[in-house]
């Protein structure tokens, strides 16, 4: 079985940690099914060099995966992509949560001079995305 | 002049830094003019109390806000806001960064188990919120 060498773009000036921003990319791969449960992602220590990272900064990224339930990380060979179901039912701070950090990043990407018409049409964008998966029963 | 106290969450088990989860909280407010112009922050000792937080957090984050231009520190009482224009032009890479992180956001809430549907209403009122600004010229 080959592992799967995910496409991650580390930001060095951002003020997220690193190890939070490989986390959010392979998350956001796991929840798109770019990523498929029985696949394998790369060694920490293969994607610690492909990414020019420490080692320990990708285990940590694993260890967030493994806790929330999208790897297993028992095997040698690297983490394997598992079957993980949607919670049922959200925590309830989970959604004011949502609402505020999707405040700060449309704030964020004002500030930064992005066109407000710009930001719009993302943020329509993954709105279909969405209503299109929910419409499928997914 | 009074100093204004905003309203700050700060979530404990965030892997997002405190520091960060201050001054994207204050990032907001002002990009939506909930801070205008003129008023005052409280000290960075008081907002610490105020928060429960170590005030080299609180310094940390306000240093952010007047490195972008928000802030004018120099004041012993507060920290000032100060007219900061928006960038004609956003950076090149401002938008994909945007993107991408738009993307992770709205995994991660997926992941949370928050119905898709909610998501995109979300997503959906952020958008008719930036038109109506665009509409308005600003």
């Amino acid at each position: 079985m080959e592992s799967t060498s995910p496409v991650i773009r580390i930001d060095a000036d951002s003020a997220t940690p690193v190890h939070r921003q490989i986390s959010d990319a392979i998350r956001a791969l796991l929840v798109s099914r770019a990523l498929n449960p029985g696949e394998l992602l790369p060694p920490v220590r293969r994607l610690a060099i492909d990414l020019a990272v420490h080692f320990n900064t990708v285990a940590e990224a694993y260890r967030t995966l493994a806790e929330e339930g999208w790897l297993d990380l028992r095997r040698r060979r690297g983490a394997l992509v598992i079957e993980r179901p949607t919670p049922e039912t959200a925590h309830p701070e989970a959604e004011p949560k949502f609402a505020q950090r999707l405040q700060e990043l449309v704030a964020a990407a004002r500030a930064d001079g992005i066109p407000p018409g710009v930001i719009a049409r993302h943020l329509r964008r993954n709105a279909e995305g969405l209503e299109q998966w929910s419409s499928h029963g997914w």
